[in-house]
């Protein structure tokens, strides 16, 4: 019975996001899925696809920008085309996994699926991979399952989702109900939902019968869903560019917690498995800082493999993509990312504040540098 | 009576020292005194020629490594042949400077001569070459002048000059006696010369009878007397290369203050001149910034045309050679400079120990970024 369960589930890895947070290096045209930012050998997107393999096989869907085609199938070269789900435009998250699961629903009405970003890092792969079995499971009972991660500390940078009772499921016995999900809440909030329990960090995973999915998507998003309809309709045919073009520009921008998971959590349709294993969603420099431990040595961690660091009383992340001496004296915590054309200098307490130059660098027309 | 004095005035430039707290701006093949430092438009030697011009006419002799060779001429295309000495090796300022004034010497003994570092920035310069004039006036007396800078803190970064009596020479008021040179001290002592009174700085700067700096020379270091002649023999003859080459690797490595100033004021033969006017010797990066308060918008100081600065919650100063955008977030007083093979990030406060980062390179054998 649950071999079967588990031969319906496809995988879908939402690879958007600029993740303006980790400019210079990340940048639109390269965009932070596509780095190695962990040191392993792996961008974070080929990372995220084989993390699915030993549950997805090799049913795994991408959704991406069409900039990102080719670099994208470089990484994943056993990426079919069908598979291959290129957005003209960015159009937020309940578009691109809508988009998924209509494709999806049309080759097969019974599919699970599983969204995953490409951006996040996960350690150790099997506790996840549990985990999302434990998710797959649940989600055949008719649920919309998210995997809610275990906070470490009281983040204001993700919302949460409180959690409910145990639901009993056949092989997934940490399955429990969602009482609701909250918005990112200010520190004293946090501290309380950590104080309290029960409450979990959305990390916008969901594992679901495409059928569920939809459904709710028509409920909440009708234009939405009649588009993407109409869009995976065409999928399959010679119309398929030519439908895309015309009716994907039109598509309303709307995140799929609005569009989908809260309304569905609303209506009792939503479970949470959590998640513990070690997750990172590599926010900004600082979190590079503490993913590449291995690569620290006297309190500053250098990537890129040219770049040679000279640190006297000092300490810090330097990346460089060149072979250049990097020299850091007298100074802590400090941020060095040296790109052909563009240089950061900041410190691990500021680099949330970049996501704001490089939105002072746009609005003063430089989308050269972005 | 003075018009003659000054028509035997010759300036010198001594250009050696890379300036490695200036690294890697300042480097062994396009040392300090090559760059423009105070966006002048003048290179510091360029400025330093200049602001000699007025009292010494163009009778001007440069004391350069042979690799810069070329880029003086750039600076100063009016430099004759006779005029530009290229030293094979640095063999320290006795030897530099007691070169030229050998050469000097030989033709006319009663030449004057004024040693100014082609690395210094002073204004007014009108209030500088009254100072020269007054120094010239009493060198002719038969006395090694040096203009000492009226220290505007207790630096321990410079030998200090203890100053004595006026001497009342004819066109030089402030012309005074020297008690003795001191060493760089430590802070405590800085600040009792600061309270005292009467202490100078000792910025390097020598006018003297050629003829009297020679006496003290042969009777201190007589082998560097003696080679130093016999390469001013041959100065004006086809042998002047062999003889340089043969000689100057032999010639000891010693400082003008040891070979020739400190001996020469026990002996009574050592005026000074104040200079009044404002000083720096570029010392590192923090000077850098104090002098180009023209170029600072918002708390940074931005050198290099090419370069483009964004600073957000951020201040100190950055140079770049390139056209590359260089993004400051939430750091004070930083220090970027950023160069085609090297990049330094540092602090105000720190700006000094670039010279040790230099030493380490050197140490490791990383002479390419020297």
């Amino acid at each position: 019975m649950s071999e079967d369960i588990f031969s319906r589930f496809y995988g879908v890895i939402p690879a958007g996001g600029v993740g303006s947070r980790l400019w210079p290096l990340s940048r639109a045209s390269a965009p932070k899925f596509l780095h190695d930012l962990t040191s392993s050998g792996s961008t974070l997107i080929r990372a995220t696809y084989d993390r699915l393999c030993p549950v997805a096989d090799e049913r795994i869907m991408v959704v991406t920008g069409q900039a990102h085609r080719n670099a994208v199938l470089a990484q994943l070269p056993e990426l079919v085309d069908l598979n291959l789900v290129l957005e003209p435009e960015p159009k937020d998250s309940a578009a691109a996994i809508g988009l998924a699961a209509a494709i999806l629903y049309l080759r097969d009405p019974e599919t699970i699926m599983g969204s995953f970003a490409a951006d996040q890092v996960i350690e150790p792969v099997e506790v996840f991979q549990d985990a999302v079995r434990e998710a797959v499971l649940t989600a055949a009972t008719g649920k919309i399952v998210t995997i809610g991660i275990h906070p470490t500390h009281p983040s204001t940078g993700f919302g949460y989702i409180q959690t409910g009772e145990l639901l009993g499921v056949q092989g997934a016995p940490s399955a429990r109900g969602v009482e609701q999900f909250v918005e990112k809440p200010d520190e004293d909030t946090a501290r309380q939902y950590l104080a309290r329990g029960g409450f979990l960090w959305n990390a916008g995973m969901f594992v679901a019968p495409v059928a569920l999915m939809l459904q709710h998507l028509k409920a909440n998003e009708p234009a939405l869903h009649d588009g993407l309809m109409s869009i995976a309709l065409a999928w399959n045919t010679p119309e398929r560019d030519e439908v895309m073009s015309r009716v994907w520009p039109g598509l309303p921008k709307i995140a799929i917690d609005y569009a989908v998971a809260e309304p569905a959590a609303a209506a009792g349709d939503v479970a949470v498995v959590p998640g513990v294993f070690n997750w990172d969603d590599v926010g900004d420099f600082a979190a590079i800082g503490r993913l590449n431990k291995a690569r620290e040595e006297e309190g500053v961690t250098t990537l890129g493999e040219s770049v040679r660091v000279y640190a006297d009383q000092a300490t810090g992340v330097v990346y460089g993509d060149r072979p250049r001496v990097v020299a850091l004296i007298g100074i802590d915590d400090v941020i060095v990312v040296d790109t052909a054309d563009a240089l950061l200098v900041t410190t691990k307490e500021h680099a949330q504040r970049v996501k704001q130059t490089v939105q002072t660098l746009k609005d003063q027309g430089r989308v050269d540098l972005l």
